[in-house]
């Protein structure tokens, strides 16, 4: 999904949830968890003893230049370290473990996350190595687990996209989005009498052709292509769109339109 | 997030949306799309005229083992092929085009799409190319436009986290997973009873330890460890552990305990 918008300014958001991976190994992972985590405007990212150390120049391309994140790391040697100026922290994972400890899901995760943030606390999320998952010595001083619903038969989740989701259901906490829209750009919806216009046009063509046959035929068709067009919101301009297309499917080939196309040719020939 | 259960069937939602990447480039993409799909049981995997052709074995390790969706996966020529059997098609983009087009969020894409499996119509989203996205003709030819609501200033989100959000959406639709949940393993809630052993054990050990100095402090105290306690929602065996430690630490200090409360007064006097 291509297309970020340099002229508008970045909207990140402040306070949003630190993002900690503990032992992750590959930089290729930690970039492109990094521009998962931009992507929805979180711009903490803490590292806990990261295999290769830190920086690490495989971590660059992947971040797609979410620069701002990659300069901001920190490295802490222990998740104890890593987490000490949190208040409340959810420890990710795929795998039911043996503790008695609540689990919640993204969405309740994020819910609770933004009323903290939103009562001046900080918080954070913990991502495990690659292959094995978070330690349950980590687990234990998190707050609460956060599992994503998922496919139980294949819940091995790529760590990019276990963060884009995360963040992803963050971002929405704040967002005023509405769930659904239609730009009108510059146009104006069309009134009920341009709409009456066009009903009347394709109508009296229709007429003409003898397309409705019976008077009940025509009844029932007008009451169908009536249905259509209202139900398709045409804008004021699409109106004049479907005047043309039923001129020119009227006169195609008819003499009108050899008249018109004559007329088009006089002109393109000025 | 590692823990795949191999012991669990697999849980593949049966006629869940297509996923149709057009012209997607390196195979590297495809299989990590491969593997978000698969996580949230989708499996029906359409490719637009793949870049560099099909099957792509730089797709396979990626797919971690989604064999399911790469075996079953189905290359079309053109978009208006692929899309051909689908009654509603929704096209993933996060850039606003200059179409009057409705724009939905995830979240509400998946109730509808969810809508329309349940009344037994196939579904589908369409993704563009990595870098490109998809054509305004792409998008002229689906239902709706589902947008990531995201930070806009760094709004290019990598195709397999674009693919496991629409995906987890999706999944959620379908589960009854709670919002939170609190294992309880093989263990039992404490009753009262227990938790008020606890109280008296800890209390007395308390007294004898000279905590409490006042009886305005010991009222205090008593109905703050009292709350600290009925909080944490303790087992039976849990109950156990704490008796363990307030037995340890009244009789561990012993002489030590006398040494630092002699101190403790020395320092006072000061």
């Amino acid at each position: 999904m291509a297309g970020t918008n340099h002229k508008e300014a970045s909207k990140v958001v402040d306070n949003g949830p630190a993002v900690i991976l503990v032992v992750p190994q590959l930089g290729e992972n930690i970039g492109k968890a990094v521009r998962a985590m931009y992507n929805f405007g979180l711009t903490d990212l803490r590292l806990v003893a990261p295999r290769d150390g830190w920086p690490n120049p495989d971590a660059l391309a992947p971040a797609a230049g979410a620069d701002i994140v990659l300069d901001k790391a920190r490295v802490f040697d222990t998740t104890a370290e890593a987490i000490a100026d949190l208040t409340y922290v959810y420890a990710t994972t795929a795998r039911p473990r043996d503790m008695i400890k609540e689990v919640v899901t993204p969405k309740e995760c994020c819910a609770r996350m933004r009323d903290a943030v939103d009562a001046g606390d900080k918080v954070g999320l913990l991502f495990g190595p690659e292959k094995a998952g978070l330690k349950n010595d980590d687990i234990a001083l998190s707050t609460a687990i956060v599992s994503v619903p998922l496919n139980t038969a294949f819940a091995s989740i790529n760590l990019a996209t276990a963060v884009g989701i995360m963040a992803y259901e963050w971002f929405q906490t704040g967002s005023d989005i509405p769930d659904s829209y239609t730009p009108t750009l510059d146009t104006k919806p069309a009134t009920a009498g341009e709409l009456q216009k066009l009903f009347d046009h394709m109508e009296h063509e229709l007429e003409e052709a003898g397309y409705f046959r019976s008077d009940q035929r025509r009844s029932l068709m007008r009451r169908n292509l009536r249905n259509i067009f209202t139900r398709s919101e045409l804008t004021h301009e699409e109106i004049s769109t479907m005047r043309g297309v039923v001129k020119a499917l009227a006169t195609g080939g008819g003499p009108g339109w050899q008249a018109e196309k004559a007329g088009l040719e006089a002109k393109k020939k000025e």
